[in-house]
């Protein structure tokens, strides 16, 4: 199957989205995102334990057509800037207006929120791009009770092992239901919260030594950018452990006991990235430290060598210039060996200071 | 409708009004803010599905009238410094004298405070003036049966959406009570924070730039000048999120079962701004941290340049100094090129120090 | 009526009174506080809706006699250091020894204990005294049935307005029983914390700007102190917002439900102040910072100075120098405009180094 | 009474008692202080309203017969190093393994443990030795029916207060139970924690001084040296404000309802306790600060005193070497009064420089 | 009995394992550690009150057996890399696809999950090898009716003295049941912990002594190494206080009342652990602390000297310089004694300075 980019171009970063909310009532479909002007692309999956189909549908009725299928149905959207299409899903799907608001909200925070007839979660996926950034993807999803909706912004995602083990009737994904399938993908977005936490890793323990060979002010820089990127990833990832808790105590039947099983081992794995996140927040403010030591390291080694040449060259440059006076009485000058006699003084000087600064360990 | 400016003269800022209440009895009404002296201004909205009214009441009795309309009437009161005027309006609304007291108190922190016939609620209202500052307005509202009292000390306001929406009957307003109404004004001031945290964000992001560029003493003061202001902003924001739980766990008739489902969407947005100010905290607390670390680079730039100098021709002086001696036998003075070879030993020195200099990574 | 100062003299403040109480049996009433020898000073105020009296007691009985009057009486009692007196007291009032121990305990921290036929209190009073320092002062208070006692160290205290009040009928006090009295005298140690607050945030600001213009070692002794005064503050005014939510709660007889109406707004100030303090606790530790930051700069403008001094007449004293050399054939002396070569060549060097210093800003 | 010492040698600080201990059965008895190979030493007082005792117990038996008297007896147990003993009286009293194990192991964290028969606990006694140094022992005390068992390491506590008020009969402890002894010893421990914090605020306000007046390395170490001892108490003294918490809690009946308001006061100076260790950590950590900002001071007077003497003299320098240059020609050398015009000119020179530094108040 | 080493290689470090994982279903085993492509080595451990037997068994059919034995058997797994083996020692000991996915997962935090048949726990056991690092091994156990499973990474471990106590019966270990067993194996981690910290005290304190005597750029970077090292430790020995309480607390009738009073004493040395963990970490940043304010003080007496050398040889040359001048009426040069006069004046000059440094304590 085609997946067609579709997505809108890129405003810069400084349009405040948040101008243009104000004073509108809360329902209003405002998309957040800086992807404004493309379309929606939909893209179905279908299947039991023994069927399985993928198909573009046509028009909205099509999609609507599988949120009671008695087989299971991924409804994939991409690309959440067209506020009319997304408020006619929501209307044929009977979503809570406050719901579709936060599907296009590319800032709200995640969450769980349980109505009636459906659960509604919003999610940060997380994952390295091929410029090897840090990609965040803003992803709302809707478990109703044979069908799975979900919205997301950009076209790539990390569901690429979930729809494969589909398509491959590999693991128990073909023979459980839809909360199953609501759960693989959070668990799919959980665990790719680990692959970008070592690619962190790696980017802290170089800086590690960078810092150490060589405390440039670029260096404070890339720094203090990185002590940022753990503070927006900690606010996207910190809590999902709270939201994952919530599915597990939840008492709609919407998510079984079986589930919930695997949703106590992504628990587990959400408490780990919690605590992975908190060290490497100590790690990168230790960095700070580091550079403002190496640096006070490197200050000291330049006035060493100021004070070492200043105090070895002055003195004698003094001694110099005192035979350089004009005085008509000076008696050394006349010495047969006055010159010879005072290069002595200045090399015992010499040697003396040395060793002084040698004792010191300054050399 | 034409909306007058009547606020008092502005006091200077050391003006002690804590001084003023000490000793008074709880309940008195003393007005804390910095605009003594001005009248109220009362502006009355009156609204159904149907019909909608405007108009500036004559008298005190014409305002409560509205008070058990079978309309829904939004009682807007601009200028609290009149205390008297705002003890009659407390008597014909039968509120307690501490709600007056809160009423006028531009201290009071945000909260909410349930009553018989009514829910008391005190709120900052913050949003970014012509001069680009934060302005924080003590705002006071009290949700009756029928009727929203809503007493502000200035006449700007973030209310102007709201009154759109009522007055264009534009999303669900018009159609439903008065606590929806009181729902939208807090949702329109939280809205608002977001736009207030944006600026506050812009503000931190262009001191980053210019700390990283050329921090002066006049930057410290700046970086100090943002993190009072982001400890000011949280103080006035962070109660704003258990409020609204308040407001969501509470039994009170007053608040009905549909308004909470967009309750629950402003404590949402109470929290999403609860975790952004904390990362605005830090933020800004990083600043200082880049600023000392420039501080020190530039430190180190200054001091190589001295040591290189120093260290350069402190030496080759020396040995100026030596052949300036007017020692009577100083065999080097004879010698036919004698001047020239020091010039070779100084120029020899000097390249080495350059050598040593460039090796070390100085230059 | 007079009050007559009879408190003892201070002791020296490090006097171990802890030494003291050591081995001695719980409820052994014990003064820790530093105004020994000093007598107890009573004073008696009997009010109801009606009449109003006020007279120093000759003795004990005449004191106890108040204890159940049908008029609320407030028993005023200053100077605690007269462990007999105190003794007394608390038999005829049938106090338990432990909390006759805790009146005379000035260090024992703010708390409310509730016993079968009386609450005890124990608070700071915090206020400003003509020196303009803070001054601590440990007050106890008992809330019997239609009685106060409060016990105070100190001749001087806040309790001014609360007086005037009832001599004035203004308020509501005259019409209320002893639980609002109680909750009176509570209410003035809190409002003058505000004042207190104000004071130290004065301070705060004054120093800010001190430490921005000039920041001299004793800045960063003041700073320290200010640092400590915090911390003092802190713990004295802390425990109070828990306190006053514990009376609120009781269920004790003795606290009626019209007086914690009014207790819910002292919890408000509570809080309020509690948020304060820690602001003021952050402000004072960035002075440090601030301070450490224009070290800084100072320290950067001294060395900027120096350098360019040093670049620029090092190596010009070089050319002086070699020229001062006394070779037999240096060409170079006998040039007709020889000096006003080197003169050239000097005010070039010395041009060349004052815009490279004017680039790199120095200047 | 004699009081032998009979302690073992002090052990060196890094002999691994860990090591000793792992792989051992729990309830293995293994002396983990420093005191290897000394005996015990048993003392038994034995007392009620009317009779009071005190002898040295021939052997085992006889200090068990105290268990169950009519009387209640007090046996203390100095010397913990003879790990066959401690099990002997563990047998003989029916204490589980697991208490002996902890009543040896110096390294164990405050605690109470209710147990069917007895309340055991563990404490550390702080109090100051005849060098001014805190002294940390580790006391184990088990509350029988009638009967407490003191554990103590060495021949020194604070129990002498207590002792004393037995045998004088002063307070109420000879008319009350095992359960007051219990509270009595417990109170006394509490009350020196006091002295010892006493002691520690000395230490800090003396450095506080030294570091404003000499901030040397020395002191540094110190600084270092005194936050560890903050630690190392907090660490021993926080749990017993829980541990009274739940001594007060218990509805074991080995505690009376009398006893629990004493515990309830002991309970009030735990709280005092942990808030002042608090702040003394904080005093502590600022310490540190106020060094390096005193530290900070001193170079920038180094560096003012370099750069004034640096600045005058080195242009001075360079006009004396301008005229100590041979050319031929240097027609000011020829003039008059040349001489005095040059030191005309560096006096100027000097004057300028002196007034320059006076305004940047460097001087 | 032979332990063979058959552990795999050790992969590079930066191998990612979790790229490998991703999209996986969750309950695949993927081992996730460094040492691919060894075997497991089984042991079995079989013993009651009288009978005692180990042997290596020949098959998986062999190792089940053991499952329901009357007697108590301990299973020890060497050897987690083996994928396949160990889906079948799950499938035959009916493991949760969840529960083998943790075994071999070598970053799983530790934990407790209970099951309808078993407890499975995941631990880290630390020790020190014999290049004394600090090695973190991940260790996994079943609790079963009769039998316990440990399935660990490395041949060597913490448990020879439990080892020990079976073969020689000592303690009360041969006479309980298998939940004696899983809880010695835990005391036996948790004693291990007190060697670990101890040993990471030990280097703390080395550190302090060097960072006092010599703060070289090295041990900057040991100070970090060792800070990273305790936020490690911590990571995880933290959560095994939380996971001890959770067996305590357990309603499991697989864990007897019996052993949870054992359970409560390995909970008691868990908080000791915790307070020693955070401990260390507040030595370990302060030794950073202590880092900078050593540099100061080095920088502060580098300063020195050359504010010292300078300040006194800088006016001599310049008096020097004077007399070197060559004008043609200099009267001084002229006077008998001249040369001696100007001695004098810089000898006094001299010792002045000499006076003021020592005044200044610089000397
Ligand atoms: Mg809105
Ligand atoms: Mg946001
Ligand atoms: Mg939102
Ligand atoms: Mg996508
Ligand atoms: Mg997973
Ligand atoms: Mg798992
Ligand atoms: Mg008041
Ligand atoms: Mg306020
Ligand atoms: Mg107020
Ligand atoms: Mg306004
Ligand atoms: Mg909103
Ligand atoms: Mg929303
Ligand atoms: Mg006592
Ligand atoms: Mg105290
Ligand atoms: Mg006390
Ligand atoms: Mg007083
Ligand atoms: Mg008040
Ligand atoms: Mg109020
Ligand atoms: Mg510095
Ligand atoms: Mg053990
Ligand atoms: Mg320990
Ligand atoms: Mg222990
Ligand atoms: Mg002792
Ligand atoms: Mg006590
Ligand atoms: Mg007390
Ligand atoms: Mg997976
Ligand atoms: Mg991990
Ligand atoms: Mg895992
Ligand atoms: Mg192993
Ligand atoms: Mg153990
Ligand atoms: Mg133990």
């Amino acid at each position: 199957m085609a997946r067609r980019k579709r997505l809108g171009k890129i405003l810069p970063k400084k349009a405040s989205k948040f101008q243009k909310k104000m004073g509108k009532a809360p329902g209003t479909i405002t998309y957040m995102g800086r992807r404004e002007g493309g379309t929606s692309v939909v893209n179905i999956l279908e299947y039991n334990e023994n069927v399985l189909s993928e198909h573009i549908p046509g028009d909205i009725d099509a999609i609507v057509a599988h949120k009671e299928l008695p087989e299971i149905s991924w409804i994939d959207i991409v690309g959440i800037s067209d506020e009319d299409f997304i408020a006619k899903i929501g209307k044929r799907f009977g979503l809570n207006p406050l719901v579709l608001e936060d599907i296009v909200d590319t800032h709200q925070r995640p969450k769980i929120d349980e109505y009636e007839d459906y659960i509604f979660g919003v999610f940060k996926m997380l994952y390295i791009n091929n410029e090897q950034e840090i990609v965040y993807e803003h992803v709302a999803m809707v478990l109703l009770e044979s069908c799975v909706l979900v919205f997301q912004e950009m076209d790539d995602d990390v569901f690429k092992g979930v729809r494969h083990r589909i398509k491959n009737k590999s693991g128990r994904i073909r023979t459980r239901g839809a909360d199953y399938l609501f759960f693989a993908l959070i668990d799919a977005i959980v665990d790719n919260y680990f692959v970008v936490l070592e690619h962190l890793n790696h980017k802290i323990e170089e800086l590690e030594e960078v810092v150490y060979d060589n405390p440039t002010p670029e260096i404070a820089h890339e720094i203090q950018m990185i002590k940022k990127e753990v503070l927006r990833i900690r606010r996207w990832i910190f809590p999902v452990k709270e939201l994952v808790s919530r599915l597990i105590d939840t008492e709609n039947p919407l998510i079984t006991k079986d589930t919930k099983v695997f949703l106590r081992d992504a628990l587990d794995h959400s408490l780990e990235i919690n605590e992975s996140i908190q060290i490497y927040r100590e790690m990168s403010m230790s960095l700070m430290e580091m550079y403002m030591s190496n640096m006070s390291n490197k200050m000291n080694e330049v006035m060493k060598v100021l004070t070492i040449m200043a105090s070895i060259f002055i003195p004698l440059t003094f001694i110099a210039g005192i035979y350089g006076m004009n005085f008509d009485h000076m008696p050394e000058l006349h010495y047969e060996n006055g010159y010879y006699y005072v290069w002595g003084v200045m090399i015992a000087l010499f040697i003396g200071m040395m060793i002084y600064f040698k004792r010191k360990n300054w050399l």
